[in-house]
């Protein structure tokens, strides 16, 4: 490459990670709101949430659009297509985060809607809170080129699954001692679910980073473990 | 590219369709055995689609470092990289209908080992075989290089979301009617999702197929029409 391409080339790469970053930022907005609207029914919050996926989807796909034109542009090779092909990745799994996060968004519309009296109190904060953590510890890692994170995320991974089991255990007690919690039941159910799928996607996002930090594959390690992490 | 490098080339490119074809076909597979086995509650398909998951697994980080190799050895460019980053974004989606059928064969075993006389009668043979038709024609169109079946796949992932929900009305129905039910009714309720989900991916592979042919990318305007076609 001559030296002006280079720097083109530099250019390019850096307004790609910044827009990872800033989509990522995007994101983690998108859930914030919609936990708020669940947690008080704020429509306003609600409607922020769902109206967000839109721009977090046209997100996604002009930072792919850009990946694939740097890598057909200027052929970049070992690292630097590892960080691209990274970023293709990471981005669909940060939009599929903003595919549950409007999920969780219209779910608290229906729940708050029907009044939210005979809805159970179970509580999804520390869940929330965790895959929150996960989201921003692994956005982190990509910033700081850094994938030392993981073995934090996924001991918190494993929290959010056994949450998950666990409030899925209460919502069943409230629905047999009290069959008109079933509908309200069931949304937050959805909701417990979309977020365990956010740290899925957290943890999917680390693995990219480690990718692209070491070029070595982690991914290969647990496929071909018998251990089943990904139930 | 030498004569005898673009030689290579194309055996390299060849071996990679053949691979996402032949992973397709364990897929779909995997998931035929995990219905089997919630129909009639034979143990061995039921193990056989768990186990499966392992070598679907492998399949993708194969052929996803297969072409990440061949990206930075030929640098190929629009046609051919189109290709091979529609395979890195098919073979994500596709590992994640084995997820999604590891999980429905699992939810079988829970359900025929507790006895599945209090589940209730809700068939998912339907949408069951709206999303192996899906799945089938998306695959089938990359193999063809052909777009055309799209529409047709769109108009039955429109069918797999009512029928979804019309499970989920049954469901209700009969948890309130039998809360001995309800436990085996939650069971098909994540069956009926994950069966949702497969339909879901078949329709992404198929749009990663549209922008493979054509390259355009179709969910652009899906992403900026108002229409949330993603719930």
């Amino acid at each position: 490459m001559t030296e002006h391409t280079l720097k083109q080339f530099d250019i390019e790469l850096d307004e790609i990670r910044r827009g990872v970053l800033q989509m990522g930022g995007m994101v983690e907005a998108q859930f914030t709101k919609a936990l708020e609207g669940l947690r008080s029914g704020d429509m306003a919050s609600i409607e922020t949430a769902i109206e967000a996926d839109k721009s977090v989807n046209l997100e996604q796909l002009r930072l792919d659009d850009a990946c694939t034109h740097v890598i057909a542009r200027h052929q970049p090779t070992a690292r630097d297509l590892r960080l691209l092909l990274t970023v293709i990745k990471a981005v669909s799994d940060l939009e599929r985060v903003g595919d549950e996060a409007k999920k969780i968004a219209k779910a608290a519309r229906r729940l708050h809607a029907n009044g939210a009296s005979s809805t159970p109190k179970v509580g999804l904060s520390h869940t929330a809170q965790l895959a929150l953590e996960m989201l921003r510890s692994a956005l982190d890692g990509f910033a700081r080129n850094d994938a030392g994170g993981i073995d934090e995320i996924k001991r918190k991974d494993g929290e959010v699954d056994s949450d998950f089991k666990g409030i899925t255990r209460q919502l069943i007690t409230y629905m047999v001692e009290d069959p008109r919690t079933i509908t309200s039941s069931l949304e937050l159910l959805f909701i417990a679910k979309a977020i365990e799928r956010i740290g899925d996607h957290a943890l999917n996002i680390a693995e990219h980073v480690v990718y692209m930090v070491s070029g070595e594959d982690v991914r290969f390690a647990k496929a071909q473990s018998t251990a089943d992490e990904r139930r």
